[in-house]
């Protein structure tokens, strides 16, 4: 049986942001039936495999002893592999199955709402995967991506320093020519995400550091490529020193990864390592926003079958007015929170099949946007989850605290929510002076909803005032950029779901008033936030 | 060193809400002096005994083996009773010190933000106090409560059942009449907080169970009380099943109890005993909407402190625009709560210390708002908190973490905020047609801020609508009943910055401009849901 959430992605796909169209018009066609074979069999992958461990998984967690981090996943992993998962959307030319991006993003869904822990691997070699494609070279490619692609191997990003976090320019690992070609790396990073596990033999750092001759700051910042076992088949000096205790995604190493004089390839020119790793992370973030879809869908997932059996007042608490509204809450932000993703992922699809550079400008808009307003959701969602339950709730056997200690992670990793808020104000909306803005905003506009076109025009209005104030007083923008974006976020949420009520009225449009009519005003209140907050 | 969260409740408790004045007033003068030296007494006990340990008694967590619970506290609760805490407003017939119940409020903040699960087991201990100061005997009274003021036997309140939460009417606990004018328990209890622990000899439980002539729902209800040690020193037949494995509070045991035959004495009135338990409840939710305070507190020590050592960008966090907005909405959000929860602790004094009817009317009106809105706001900040520290706030060591978690629980017990929601428009507003709302709101309007003025007139609009539809149809209005409560607590918020403002501009004049400008209209903002959710 397809759960809802794949149910709705389907329809999604299908029928609200036309990938069949797409996928036809770029000459290799996907009919709607064949998107809902593969989005069936990812959800029951995500259902049989990765749901049932998931709360044992939390509870056991990653374990770290003297350099080896222990997981509860060599079994599950090794039937990822075996499912071929890991090559859905990679690169045909290296063993990939090369389909769109949107049917990965269904996958990072479904996978994150059945066990985030878990999907964090395969995210982060993804990441890995679509690095090395747009940046090594064809005989580094080669060596390492077909056994990214099919999982053999893992990836895994290596950016952050203790000191340096949010600014990625100031940090201090050390990369040495060793004469051959190669470098030797010296440094810390931590927060490394499945940067030591059990679940395959080998594993690719992708690490930030300076040459010698670096210029300071972000200018002066390469990227290099080591494995933590070498060719010959010695181990790189490459050590673990040490996993987090955190507040969520037990089982889910991070970690303190130690580059002791590692052996390692440069990626990419000198000096060029961030701009590589910033294009890279934009589909990170698609990632990270998706999480945030899967976080509203678990914790929906469990609060309707709660509130379907709890009976109190005579009458399943489903039906108490109260708790119908939490629920319809949970329903209308995933599913706007999960079109958005959609919508995103699809302009990834229309860059790469069809060269649409004006789906790059759409994407580079969206992105942050997704990020932020989609994990902040995914919070608010979790946390609504638990509200259903009552006492239960906050007891961890019944799976919804598991659910918000997971998701709370991600309005934090891949860029904090704020960084998103100033890139979305800074280096999309007022880059371009508005232009991309006003172009989306004009397509909301033609909404036949009227609530949507008058919520479009005055977000425009509040646009105009941004940049007017990011002109004069960056600062000042800045401290309301969060606002801003969540503003944004409600506004395409509520376009999202009146495209999904127009294309199936019975199914959806219920949902799509209850946004309308409870959750779009929302926009209306950042935007009087921000007023009163730049009022003279 | 006075903390600030200490300085600003001496300012609340002296300048804000009038402490003072009451007090000489009721002849029995606290002059600021005394009021500060108290406080700032309480103070120096949460930072130096409570806080050091709250860390590592997450960590360690009460444990359960064989019926037996121990919690890390021994040591530091044996301190409680030595520092005569549990006294202080404690009746003087049974020992206590007598004190106001706002500077009980003011210890209950400050002790929840040190280390809630040890505030937990003080904090239900005098709800039990209270609930026999109303309802026993004297010769009972004499019997318990002595040693229940001096800390010496704590107190535990057994109202729900596995079947039985919101819904309490269906409860099954049985008490059968022994014959003696005793009675004895058969049942099971379920989220007995400090249910059983090994900080002290004896446990007092007071009981909610059924006469077996007792006639259905909640009008057969009775009251019991029973010890864990009976008078002759034998252990009464009371039974620690099991403790639950929670999302936080992790060293406060949340316990299974069962009844199996224990010795009980009626307290009250036969059938009454949900009559007398709510009426103690209502203190007991002044002590939950004092806990979101207290997670804010807590949050925003911790945020602070880490965004002015934190650099990045060449500068600490805590001067990026969008960090300092952050910091500003903790700050402002936790004053705002702090002296709503003394304003509503004052109407407690004014009706005790003065038997001014009034003053009861305005706290069955607060109790509710301050509950849901404060403990809505101590997850929302707790959750802000950890965003400010970025990954470290994920990190268990930081402490961010624990607040959130500790925080999640507030708004789910001692009733849930949708329970708040629906008391305060059927049994608070609709119950008088709307009259003490309306005379609050007066007050509200003769504020001297025009934006105060008129999101009293706004809100008085929306309470006219509401009364209109829970007339008409209460389970609609019962739909909405939680983003009116939510309005009533931004602006009364509000109201709250804008009387200490005008005490003090220079120390709080900037918090309360703050709020006024961008989270002031996080009332209008429900309003609008409101209206669009009743929209025909």
């Amino acid at each position: 049986m397809t759960s809802t959430a794949a149910a709705d992605l389907i329809f999604g796909l299908t029928r609200v942001v036309g990938l069949p169209a797409l996928t036809e018009a770029a000459g290799a066609p996907l009919s709607a039936e064949d998107i809902a074979q593969i989005v069936t069999e990812a959800d029951r992958f995500c259902t049989e495999v990765l749901m049932p461990g998931a709360q044992a998984a939390d509870r056991a967690g990653a374990v770290y002893a003297n350099g080896v981090v222990t997981t509860p996943y060599r079994e599950t992993y090794a039937k990822w592999i075996e499912g071929g998962w890991q090559s859905l959307a990679a690169p045909a030319e290296h063993g990939g199955q090369g389909l769109p991006a949107s049917l990965w993003t269904a996958m990072t869904e479904l996978g994150m709402a059945a066990d985030t822990s878990f999907m964090l691997g395969p995210l982060l070699t993804a990441g890995a995967i679509d690095c090395l494609t747009h940046h090594a070279t064809p005989e580094q490619a080669a060596r390492w991506l077909p056994r990214m692609v099919s999982g053999e191997w893992t990836g895994a990003m290596c950016l952050t320093e203790p000191h340096a976090g949010s600014d990625l320019g100031v940090l201090r690992t050390r990369a040495e020519p060793l004469g051959n070609g190669r470098y030797a790396l010296t440094g810390q990073k931590i927060f490394i995400t499945w940067g030591e596990h059990d679940c395959t033999e080998n594993i690719v750092y992708l690490v930030l550091a300076r040459l010698p001759d670096a210029p300071p700051g972000s200018k002066g910042i390469s990227l290099f490529a080591c494995t933590k076992v070498k060719e010959d088949g010695s181990r790189n000096a490459i050590r673990c020193g040490g996993i987090e205790r955190k507040m969520g995604i037990h089982a889910s190493p991070t970690c303190i990864m130690l580059f002791e004089g590692a052996e390692a390839e440069m990626v990419g020119e000198p000096h060029r390592g961030l701009p590589a790793m910033f294009a890279m992370m934009n589909n990170a973030r698609l990632g990270v926003g998706t999480q945030g879809v899967a976080h509203g869908a678990a914790a929906l997932r469990l609060a309707e079958a709660y509130a379907a059996q709890r009976i109190q007042g005579g009458r399943p608490i489903a039906e108490h007015p109260d708790v119908a509204r939490m629920l319809m809450e949970m329903r209308s932000i995933t599913l706007a929170a999960r079109l958005l993703a959609l919508e995103t992922a699809l302009c990834v699809d229309r860059h790469a099949l069809l060269g649409d550079a004006a789906a790059q400008n759409r994407l580079a808009l969206l992105t942050p946007i997704l990020k932020a307003w989609c994990t902040d959701r995914g919070v608010e969602t979790a946390s609504t989850g638990i509200q259903v339950h009552g006492g239960m709730g906050f007891v961890e056997d019944a799976g919804a605290a598991q659910v918000l200690r997971d998701a709370r992670i991600a309005p934090i990793y891949e860029g904090t929510n704020g960084i998103q808020a100033i890139d979305l104000l800074v280096r999309k909306v007022a880059k371009d002076g508005g232009a991309e803005m006003r172009a989306l905003l004009a397509e909301v506009g033609r909404s036949p909803d009227a609530r949507l076109r008058a919520a479009a025009e005055a977000f425009g209005a509040v646009t105009g005032r941004m940049l007017e104030v990011q002109g004069r007083d960056a600062e000042a923008a800045q401290s309301v950029a969060v606002a801003y974006l969540d503003a944004a976020g409600w506004l395409l949420g509520g376009w999202m779901l009146a495209r999904a009520a127009a294309e199936d009225p019975s199914a959806h449009g219920a949902t799509a008033e209850f946004y309308l009519r409870r959750l779009l005003p929302r926009a209306a209140a950042r935007a009087a936030e921000i007023e009163g907050a730049l009022a003279a």
